[in-house]
């Protein structure tokens, strides 16, 4: 199998747990976040600077680079990997959740999705092979099922049929799948109905996937129904397959979905809200654009090692991007990635000790949520 | 003497030179060239990339720090070296480039220029006296002289009025510097004249500057008219003092440069067309952007030895550009900045190796004109 899971340790008291997963390209240790290179660059970064911060496994958007630069050109660079200069992990989306997003502009059959660009409006036309096809040809360590991510709201009619429909195109990826040295992971739908949910569960692990993840969370509804599907779902997964919990990027979220069992995450909230000069802390969000850090000559967050924290100060980065300057950018994308990577550590090393629930309380008493 | 210049080799045919400028912060070769950071930052740069392709000194510009986040913040802050975290060489400009290509929102007297902002119309005064105030403030290894920037083309009566004006406020910018950890430069000026330039000359030497900046060039005048002024002041200027011309960033104006002598150049060229899309190399300019580059696999200079072409492709470099991503302008600057510094390293070493002229010939019959 391209890609395996080793479970490390297990929290006595939670569902979460610390683990390790082998790639073709590398060793990551899990809970893990995964930075989001859309276009096959995480915006504003280096390959070396994700290295020096520790990122094990990036993603990068299917629908994006089908796109530009197309998979046929990614495939004669050598693959994604070769294209981007990233020789740790990569996993792609299958397209279905921005193809799906598009809204008036797609049609869904059961055989696939018709869609015009969004950059050009050009016809074309997604199904569960063609996604995996393209997948091939970019040639992530792990790609991922082509489904429906539910909408929030829906009808419980209509999360079924959905979910019915994602399970079987599921299973037409998995026959579509050819390339051994990377892993085709399925994706749970089902909405925030639970016995959609199980339901889900049940059809994809009879399609024994090497992973799974946890689609359609995180789209809109209250966070505690989130958790409550989390809570009701993870726990049915296989325990030596790893669980992704897709579009959660948030500390207060991810200490939670880490807590169900959850062992990978992506989002691109810490580089989207880097870039509009917010900085993510363990005591939450400072907004370094703002007025009052004009002359605060200190660090973006005291606690923190990152490279823009021992070099720069508040005031300093509040220059920059007051000016636009794209190592403002830089800077914030640095700390906000260092910042839930190094999260995820601290998350991972209190499984090991056994402290993980105590951890968990002392980080919501003094996260401030706004 | 917070600056001094020391003469390593002199090219035995024309007047290139090779030496070693001693600053407060660290000591660096000449010919160099200067990447601008205009904001207190170069462009899309940190500064240990900077370092990295051999960056000895950088330049700022007083008008923008004036204006954003202000010289008074800055001193705050422990002076630009600490405010950006660069501990090599700064130079600043004195801000009147700026103020007096404000063109109608500016008014010009023996005292000062009265101007608008461009970012908000407010109204500032800049005089020989303030300029070198907020150099102070700012607290460069090198500032220079407050002056006018004769624009071209320009009647002889309207050059010889400015430059005399530049002359008297060189003298008020002499006497208002009282920080013994900087080196004032003066600014020769006089136009396309040679009479003028050699009267600005004199009358600069006569208040014996640490160094000299050749101004005024590369305004819009034919090169040959530019080189042939060049050839005309530089030897004027004295030997043991470091000879800056401002404004100059192309390969074939940078080789003229040296063989008449100078040691100092910058321009916003190099950084500003990286992020155009276009690479410098040294058979001429590269537009990475261009479609003919989409599927080639090499790097953007096959002779060049920089972060870029060591790591990435021409197509993907292009892919980066063509959908907007920071890491694309990223890597184009650090090619053109690495390329720049390089070919001041090759001419120097041309030089103390007694081949410049030979060096020359070679470096002008393989670069294409664009
Ligand atoms: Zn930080
Ligand atoms: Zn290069």
């Amino acid at each position: 199998m391209a890609v395996t899971y080793e479970l490390i340790k297990r929290c006595p008291q939670t569902g979460a747990r610390a683990g390790r997963l082998h790639t073709p390209h590398g060793v990551f240790d899990t809970p893990m976040f995964m930075p989001v290179g859309t276009q096959a660059t995480v915006k504003a970064m280096s390959p070396d600077e994700l290295k020096a911060m520790g990122a094990g496994i990036i993603l990068s958007n299917t629908y994006h680079l089908y796109l530009r630069p197309g998979a046929d050109l990614v495939a004669e660079a050598g693959g994604l990997h070769r294209f981007m200069n990233w020789d740790r992990g990569i996993l792609t989306d299958s397209g279905g959740f921005q193809v799906f997003s598009l809204g008036p502009l797609r049609k869904i059959t059961e055989d696939g999705v018709n869609f015009r660009s969004h950059i050009d409006g050009s016809k074309h036309f997604l199904s569960p092979e063609k996604a995996t096809e393209i997948q091939m040809a970019l040639g992530a360590d792990i790609i991922m099922a082509f489904d429906e991510c539910v909408p929030y709201p829906a009808e419980h009619d209509y999360a079924r049929l959905s979910t019915e429909r994602t399970t079987r195109w599921a299973e037409r990826c998995k026959q579509a799948h050819t390339r051994k040295d990377q892993a085709l992971f399925g994706i749970v739908q089902g909405g925030m109905y639970k016995d959609l949910r199980s339901q889900s569960v049940r059809d994809l692990i009879a399609l024994d996937f090497p992973g799974y993840a946890v689609g359609g969370l995180s789209v809109g509804e209250p966070k505690p129904l989130m958790y409550e599907l989390l809570e009701h779902t993870a726990p049915q997964l296989p325990e030596n397959k790893p669980r992704y919990l897709m579009g959660v990027g948030t500390p207060d979220c991810l200490v939670e979905g880490v807590m169900h069992g959850i062992d990978m995450f992506d989002c691109v909230f810490p580089t989207r809200v880097a870039r509009n000069g917010t900085a993510m802390t363990s005591r939450g969000r400072l907004v370094v654009k703002n007025a009052e850090f004009a002359r605060d000559f200190t660090p973006v967050d005291t606690e923190c090692g990152c490279y823009t924290c021992r070099n720069f100060s508040r005031a300093y980065v509040r220059h920059l991007l007051k000016t636009e300057e794209i190592f403002g950018l830089r800077l914030t994308t640095i700390h906000n990635l260092h910042f839930l990577l190094d999260f995820m550590k601290k998350m991972r090393q209190a499984i090991i000790e056994n402290r993980f629930v105590a951890f968990r309380e002392e980080f919501l008493a003094n996260y401030r949520l706004s």
